[in-house]
């Protein structure tokens, strides 16, 4: 392994997988800089999603590779992947095909507010939260 | 455990910590829409934060919570926290206070990109990646 300033201040990309072998990926709107999802990589889908340009993660419930949109047709094109000090993180911007990112079929997973200020019970408070596309209608059942 | 319906499109904030207890958590600058830094926060961190509105994380490699900026003085003052439709990741806009986010004295900890369309070894290309800050001067030896 390599020392740590090394992994901080190298040219080398060597990403920091962890015990499941896996990295964190956050998706962000290029255009915006609206956060679509979060989620992760294993090796072999940074290495999909570096050579093709096209978003690859892993699914941790399906335990396996998916291509981003491989099934709903809403792909993510990637302009720019940033890794992160300790390469544990990868950042891609990217445009988002079709109305949205979230298999609940909204634009973006991060659909709901947490409000600040509050302890105990807290209730989320819903913000554009409107379904951009009927996920029934796009994904097969299972 | 609610049912994946009642977590998704329910109105309850019911994290779904991981193995270690740990949920993600993604800082983006609330007025450029830059990404900050991915980092974790246990129940006790998010609590901390949804209650002061002061980022605190959980610290994996010091197994301790930690006040964003408590050492640095590099605070985030939270604007908006939102949550994912599977609630395993939280989304802080912040107001970065100080020069910089990064432990390694920049602003971001995003500041290498791994180049596209490439495979086998992956040189990374510097982006930003000035120091805001010098991190001797700001961190206490331990």
């Amino acid at each position: 392994m390599a020392a740590s300033s090394e992994i901080e201040e190298g040219a080398r990309l060597e990403p920091k997988f962890d015990a499941d072998g896996l990295v964190t990926a956050v998706a962000t709107d290029a255009a915006t800089g609206e956060l679509l999802m979060v989620a992760h990589m294993n090796a072999e889908a940074l290495a999909k999603t570096i050579a093709s340009g096209d978003a690859h993660y892993f699914s941790r419930s399906r335990r396996k590779l998916w291509r981003k949109g491989e099934e709903s047709g809403h792909t993510q094109r990637v302009l720019e992947i940033r890794v992160d000090c300790d390469q544990d993180a990868v950042w891609l911007r990217v445009e988002q095909t079709g109305p949205g990112a979230c298999h609940t079929g909204r634009r973006s997973c991060f659909y709901r507010a947490v409000p600040l200020g509050q302890s105990g019970d807290i209730k989320l408070e819903f913000r554009e939260a409107d379904r951009a596309f009927d996920p029934a209608a796009i994904y097969r059942k299972s």
